[in-house]
């Protein structure tokens, strides 16, 4: 259903030149990062204010326009795409930094700010913020998503992180959630359960986040292992000895030759860990060589540290483009990525699974992940346009979430649900589905927040 | 309204004696461990299973009887007080530990289960469960009133360390949140929406608990200070610095006495810090230098260390006593005992202010708390009965309130709302309090569930 003319007329008076119905500004926001298609929106709104907010979504409500928040558009499960149509409403312009409360540990900020942003703000306060799922998102879409990454841990998800919001829902009303205390008993958990709701509850327009003190040293490292199971057994001992881990990260062979070509290293195409340790001077030397005493147990070999910032620098923006770096190898190809995480004694046999798998299906799927969490991808290259390649794509993704639940793992570990993870959410959630379903009718009775996605269809 | 006669006859052929309508039952399950009272409930069960929990759930519902979780009583805001009538739900009969992997360091239990318990049966796993209220609570209370305590400051609240739970609704359906893997973003977060609903979305049946390392080294101390702002002050840069405290707790002269009198000690009538590190034989000396270091800046003299188990434990019973040895200092008395968590820079000032409001009035009323959260509490001791009394109590708790709130802080760190911090819902929450009653009618329709409590009034 298109949108109503009134409605767009009093759109465009309430937004003037911030309100678009040109079909570029509509590809722009009906694009997906990876498998995932759908048309474009009817319009796109960059909203500046929690009231311009509030006044989209009286008047969408009244209307029964949908809106979807988008903030960089780098989901991979296509939770911004506008499946049933409406305005998408782009947060880029609420990018502020609000208040540093350095002594609190805690900023507010507005949702369009991306993380790369924050931290740049943060640099003279000695304080960062930690959450690092990769691509440079927005913190509002981070949270919608409950985003994680390679941080999460020592420094958990953005379940972790965020302590309050500010909230538009959809009849308009603005709520704002949890408040700047360290912790409270006072009701409901909305901020967490707003945290991970992907646009289907309200439209975050405010956040306040924990910070966290810059370590006084940084030590990383990577270093090879003769088989995947060397590698993916050494996290889980790592992690049951209790050694801070900041970051540790597996990388398979098939990925370390994707790396090396994309990012032109020599690294032995053999499996990977790379690891970083966070702390004083005294504590990451004594952390490191706990790990390398267990790192030579499993096979570990050719210890590579980075000394510098500069090489240590290297070696994540290696990591964080390992997304472009995998579908590069196999150049016009599309990725559907798979995010399972299951408790850490089944991640070795979870994740040689998923390799067996797709070495029998003949599929190229590199496999990395934060291992520490128990949480890996493969992202299985599929053509676009190719049906066979996608129906053996999401044959492989189902196998691999169905294990994870067969072990009370689940089928996301931070990527979320949106429209590509839906179809599993009754085996992971059974009644708990329904009840996500009775929630979101309760709060959004026209069903005008992002439609379509996480919850079942209504009726 | 009584239950009806058809009611209770067929939860006695369901249950058998585990039902009960005698007085002293019913008395046994109306009283509260502070100032609240309310008429007892109408009946007394102790389900033994989940399905049992479900079948009393579907025919309370089907007649509109009010159902009352129940564990061990001590909550302090009136939480599990029949005050519509109906039948309470001991679980103390579900106190089974379910499964114990040590692995991936967690359990499964039942919700009748104390901490005391569970540490116990986890004794020689190397592993604990760190939340300590203080009580021994059960771990179903527990999570229903997202309680936290002493370690909090370290290990996390109820909110950090639930990571699974089996809820019984409304209507008797079986619904099960959360997995066994580390962090999910498959939905909503129902868990955490669980997590601190204080029985009126659902009742507990299961829980998933995180569970951690038993540390290598464990080191108590006490300091005492000359001010109350010294030690308090000493908190908040000790929290800044990042030294990871396992435990810092205040205590003011007033508790100190009240220590000194009940548990036959002899500290100086002075404020005080009650500090604990965990890690190894060298982080622990380590942090203990650093700590020293700050104490001293402030005025802190005297640490007396607790050097062996038994002493550390003479020290921490002596401060889970805390509420015993204050109610001692007026024999007779109850108390209300106030909740507030402030953002760490507004510690200082919210604790300075509690003291002089309590002392202008002429009100005994120690304070102490898990000042590492920014979390305080008063016992105003109020005789029986005594109406002007409890009216300054109220007073003095409703300032100390509003000046939470008025620093971005909580009526409720840990204590919860029951039926003591209703009436501040609205000011703390104001439209989220709103949607927090819309949560409970979606889930809750016909208000059987705790009715009285937590969300506003229907209608």
């Amino acid at each position: 259903m298109p949108i109503p003319d009134s409605v767009l007329a009093e759109l465009q008076s309430l937004l003037g030149a911030r309100l678009s119905v040109t079909q570029v500004d509509r590809d722009q926001h009906g694009a997906s990062e990876s498998y995932h298609s759908a048309p474009p929106p009817d319009a796109v709104a960059w909203p500046e204010t929690t009231e311009e907010v509030s006044a989209i979504l009286r008047l969408c409500n009244a209307h029964l326009v949908p809106v979807i928040g988008w903030g960089t558009g780098t989901s991979l499960e296509g939770h911004a795409l506008a499946v049933k149509g409406g305005i998408t409403l782009d947060m880029s312009r609420m990018n502020k930094v609000l208040e540093i409360r350095a002594e609190d540990m805690q900023v507010s900020i507005q949702p369009g700010l991306t993380r790369e942003e924050l931290n740049t703000e943060l640099r003279a306060t000695g304080l960062f913020f930690p959450v690092d799922p990769g691509a440079n998102a927005s913190l509002g879409g981070m949270a919608a998503t409950r985003a994680s990454g390679t941080t999460a841990v020592r420094y958990g998800t953005m379940r972790d992180n965020v302590l309050a919001l500010e909230v538009v829902l959809a009849d308009g009303r603005v709520m704002r959630t949890g408040t700047r205390a360290a912790k409270s008993s006072a009701g409901y958990d909305l901020t967490a359960l707003m945290v991970g709701s992907e646009g289907t509850l309200g439209i975050i327009t405010e956040l306040t986040l924990r910070l966290h003190g810059q370590p006084e040293k940084i030590a990383a490292a990577v270093c090879a292992f003769p088989t995947l199971e060397g590698a993916v057994d050494c996290v889980t001992a790592t992690i049951q000895s209790g050694i801070p881990m900041a970051r540790i990260e597996f990388i398979d062979e098939v990925s370390v030759r994707a790396f090396n070509s994309y990012a032109k290293r020599d690294f032995p195409e053999q499996p990977h860990l790379l690891i970083e340790f966070n702390g004083s001077e005294a504590s990451v030397a004594a952390d490191a060589e706990s790990f390398g005493a267990l790192a030579e147990e499993f096979g570990g070999q050719g210890f590579q540290w980075a000394a510098t910032p500069e090489e240590r620098n290297a070696l994540w923006k290696m990591r964080h483009q390992a997304y472009p770096a995998q579908l590069s190898v196999r150049p016009g190809s599309t990725a559907m990525v798979t995010d399972i995480c299951v408790p850490m004694s089944k991640l070795a046999e979870a994740v040689a699974a998923a390799h067996e798998d797709i070495a029998a299906d003949g599929m190229v799927g590199p496999i990395l992940g934060h291992v520490g969490d128990g949480n890996f991808h493969s992202a299985l290259l599929v053509e676009p346009g190719n049906e066979d390649e996608l129906k053996r794509a999401k044959a492989l993704a189902r196998r691999m979430a169905e294990r994870a639940l067969a072990v009370g793992g689940t089928i996301s570990g931070e990527h979320g649900v949106g429209i590509g993870k839906r179809a599993l959410m009754a085996e992971e959630h059974g009644e708990a589905w329904a009840v996500m379903g009775v929630i979101k009718a309760a709060l959004d009775p026209n069903n005008i927040l992002n439609p379509g996605k996480l919850v079942p269809d209504r009726g």
